[in-house]
């Protein structure tokens, strides 16, 4: 099976997320990054490109280039699809440019800046045929996907309630003022969104909240706040929602929460039984059932008897050997790859699932609703789909 | 010191709650029961009392005899006060009665089963001169102690935000049905007021917030649910709040979280730091300092260096040996005994606060403010106080 | 059902241990203190008798005084057993008057400084025909009655390995000599026996390891060390054991482990199954099995279903409500109260165990095979019984 | 900087271990897999070879064939070090072997099946020239190593006692005469060695408490037991152990404490603080300070001010991100190769360690002296070296 050939967008030296987006794709072993525009500065990307082994002609100057020059290349040797790890304000226009190059896409979340990019998006891929994947890269570990197996079984009843939290406290100052990089854009709405907190995080535990829940979320009440005076964005986010069938929830996004790492869980309630799930502790997954009490899962290759295929699929080690983010990024960009390597052609479906377009544009429209709801103080909003 | 005494209204024989009370009050050893109407049979008052060991003529048939005997005794023999642990319903008439009579009452908790009773027991309470406390028993663990003194003095900076949280299952299936006498009265809005987990659980979680957060709530925004098909009030409440510093709040209580026990918790975040507690563990803080890192504080007797002068008088045992519901219970009845010596001329003021009045005043008003909130599809309602 | 007259000697003023059977004994509400000689100072003892409120002339100047006029009082006014909470030292002989002038007598652990003396207890026992108990009071806790009815129906399989731990800080410095009254005797051969923290809390371990594995321990390996310097007896202790039935057993204990409280814990693994349990978190017993994963039981008095009758019988309140240290010596004053009165009668047998003189008798051989062992490099030593 | 030249031995088509190796190795991004003798049978080794992409000629028959061709390659394209992944009997073999034709060794642990030939192949290394690193993985860990750093400043003061258990399940039942391939030969002392859990995780547990405690055993006392009827090695492990400055050790390792995972923990205790690390949840440790309670360290590259220089340069992603298995041995990749460049020439020495052959010299005296112990009941035997 040959490797998929990779061309990356952003994620030039000192980029966080660009690195693990390549350390992810390199562990699955059936990527390779041949191509990349990793900085706006034509410079900057072409150094990064040589730090990386690429070959110094496919470093290019700006995406535009890569995608004339890449689309020009034999079959054999461009690239497969674009992998976009840039401020969000960019993604829109650079995944339009790909789809509409042919280049299948992969996109770091929030998909676009407005739910109305997202969903011009949405026809686009829908003209050119080609993937469009998010990387909500929580829902790639193994007991996110059996916790959402044991939801879409039934095992634990009807869903009834859904609690999910992310909670970060890295902008409870202004480090946006002391030179803070990844604060300076995440808190800038034109480089962000006009959602702050809400469009980073929120967008993650919202997606992880219907993915484990198996439903939709119908309509939102919110109540957004800026705690530090001079941000331009929301820093605090409590969205109360309403589901399709009738379930409940609760999601709770901050910024400010001092001390907090990247606590974001799930728990959801139904009425046979109950989970919860914790990503700083990702492989340990509590169900709880009614009348039964407490049972706690682990992960590990080695527990074909008690997890789901998926789950199994998604570990790489027996129980007990942790596997963390990276491995879930991982899981993710395989999970895109069989879908690439499925509709070029490959007969066997894919093994594991990957966020999807749809996925991105539910939560654009999460969050404008919730927008929307808070600047209404508080009237429930119908997700607009 | 001699020991006070104490009249209990309710907790016959079987009643759940009423045997804690006593063990409760036992356990401080200032404080002895010495007469009580146990229920509303004369029979089973006297049975019960019996069976307490009290004087066959003091196991009243009902709290208006017991008032009115009583308050014929000589001073050296009467009660000192009515502690009432019967259903909701009856309290407001149990305890306006025994300061009518000049008793003081410690009451259970939601005060009354609406905001107009509980302002009318302030009144008489003020005219009276008689103390009335409620049985927020939570507050009375040494660490929530503790919690309110890092929080007071300014150690976590300004509140910013806090979740408070109180999540049982025990109602998840229609058990009024089956013949749950706990069950049977506290989804009966005659008796248990027109708020169900809302009036039960989200009383205890409102005053623990406030009680922590050393804050009021100003205005709330609710969504409330009745999950149980056929139960005449909410099994699920999900409440925003705005505290009068700005501060933000989530306060989510639940009777139908399939095999969740008595999950109270907090947290509560400042510019400056945060802590944690779960009432499952009461005995462990956690205390997230910014720029410092985690610190796990413990109770104990022993850790007077670490905790606050209430903390520490709330503790009876070294640091590692266990202490429970009862002994925080105790501590309770030990703030409201030593208040109503000092009422009575003891010069010492209390060295362990106890809820008063005003918090249950106070509780009655959320309750209100959120069932008309719920009722106004979240529309944010002010505490009218 | 009339309650049981308990006197206590030792425990006076200040002294921890006697304040906590008080309310231990209190909260059974089946146990009253009516006399007591509560320190070797015959004034000391009298002002605590009177603090207590106990009638001034049941608070004797001494242990004998104490026997020799309780046993002159009518039946129905002279105590029913004694209580002993002094130092080590004094066991003994105070036990061994005790049974003599016909009084059952409940002593603190462990039973004697040295195993003769034990051994010559057990025969004035048999030949008075009074009761003897032990205040190993972490047997008291419901969920190591869980534990060791799993262990005992078999339902873990054949017992392979038993870890146990008992670890304090403490005595990690010579707290002794800067007159800390507690570390003086403790580490005083004299008063507390040739072993330390053996004695002390390892005691402790090894009555809960054989509780729980329903096994006795054959022979041990021991490595015991004085950390601080200058002080006379062990402050730390490993021992190896072999039990019995082939099983193998870690004892650890120290009083040098820098900020351990209390940490005694339990870890056995059968052929079937295996289990974990930790006093600092009583309400927790994990049990792991074989093929089937981990499960986490809690303690109640509603989860009947779920517990064994001993552990539903040692519990006071429902789930989520802790409870702790004084509620699981309140169960053993209570296994110990309803052993009294079936031996004086009462036709019910006791409901609750308690850890009884053979317990006490097994501890100190234990205690005297670990020593001898250390003494010896670790040549294994067995105990003689 | 040129990526190292990797040849691999072992590790073929549905070994475990050997992918992980090459998981790890590649997520250095300084190492390439370039040859390989991946199986004891060429075909299958030639399969795996082209399987993992290597180029075909370097997929070797077998390991000789390797040392030699690739000895005959230029300097710029030959392999720079061998790993060795094959079962422990042909460690030794291997080692010597490659050390002869020139080339750097990292060997899976043990290092070899006995204390001689571990001291001959320390010969061999230094008569060569040549680096040998032994896969200890979980010293690899950054918080393992920041644990190191503490203890190695002293900031815990001088080192009391070291607790340091391995427990896993997987052999509680006698899977290797089921057709368990990692059963099978762990357990044949012909392809294992004379100590099975002992040489197979106990040593891992040795080599951790030596690492953090900054500290050499000298001597210790063993009782190593065969759970599993018929088997031929050990499968359980306690050894008290003494190290050269007076502290004292426990061990535990077994392979049938059911349902444990890969449960090494490690507990220190040390004049003025202690520690606690778990490797399943490794971004984690727990450090206690006299007087000053409990702090929870956390990794995340973010945390330069809290934790040492290399635990920083062992993390690869903020703070919340959790790291895992792969990416610790990747750790222990990157210091091979660093130590590796820097032998070759490289001016900077290497930032992160890795165990070296002494370490895995003193692995095999401390297994020898085990074993010895155990048959002389527990007699002292001190480590030979």
């Amino acid at each position: 099976m040959r490797k998929l050939r990779m061309g990356m967008v952003g994620g030039g030296e000192g980029a966080f997320i660009g690195a693990v987006h390549r350390m992810a794709a390199s562990l699955t072993g059936e990527i390779e990054l041949v191509c990349g525009a990793f900085s706006s500065s034509a410079e900057r990307s072409r150094k990064s490109g040589i730090a990386l082994g690429i070959a110094p002609m496919r470093a290019y100057p700006n995406y535009r280039q890569m995608l004339e020059v890449e689309s020009t290349l034999p079959s054999d040797a461009r690239m497969d699809f674009v992998t976009i790890v840039t401020p969000n304000y960019l993604h829109y226009e650079i995944a339009r440019a790909a789809l509409e190059t042919g280049f299948h896409v992969l996109c770091e979340k929030p998909l676009t800046t407005t739910l109305e990019q997202a969903l011009a998006l949405k026809d686009v891929a829908a003209r050119t045929g080609r993937l469009v994947g998010v990387t909500f890269n929580y829902t790639g570990y193994p007991l996110v996907k059996h916790a959402r197996h044991l939801v879409g079984l039934g095992a634990l009843g009807e869903v009834r309630k859904v609690f999910v939290e992310y909670l970060q406290g890295w902008l409870a100052f202004p480090v946006e003022r002391d030179g803070q990089k990844q604060a300076e854009w995440r808190t800038d709405p034109e480089r962000a969104g006009a959602a702050g907190c809400l469009g980073d995080i929120g967008t993650h535990a919202f997606n992880l909240a219907e993915y484990v829940a198996c439903l939709r979320v119908r309509e939102v009440s919110a109540d957004l706040t800026t705690f530090v005076q001079g941000r331009q964005v929301d820093d605090d986010a409590a969205v109360l929602m309403r589901f399709e069938n009738g379930a409940k929830g609760v999601l709770c996004a901050s910024q400010v929460a001092i001390d907090e790492e990247n606590a974001l869980t799930i728990r959801l309630y139904g009425t046979k039984g109950s989970l919860e799930w914790r990503q700083e502790e990702p492989n340990t997954l509590v169900v709880k059932w009614a009348g039964r009490g407490r049972e706690v899962l682990r992960s590990g290759v080695n527990y074909r008897d008690r997890l789901c295929p998926q789950a199994i699929a998604a570990s790489r080690l027996p129980c007990g050997h942790p596997e963390g983010f990276i491995e879930a990024l991982a899981n993710l960009y395989r999970g895109f790859a069989e879908a690439v390597r499925h509709h070029e052609g490959e007969p066997l479906a894919p093994l594991l699932d990957h966020p999807t377009l749809d996925d991105g544009v539910r939560a654009m429209a999460f969050v404008e609703a919730a927008l929307q709801s808070s600047q209404a103080e508080g009237q429930w909003k119908t997700l607009k789909l």
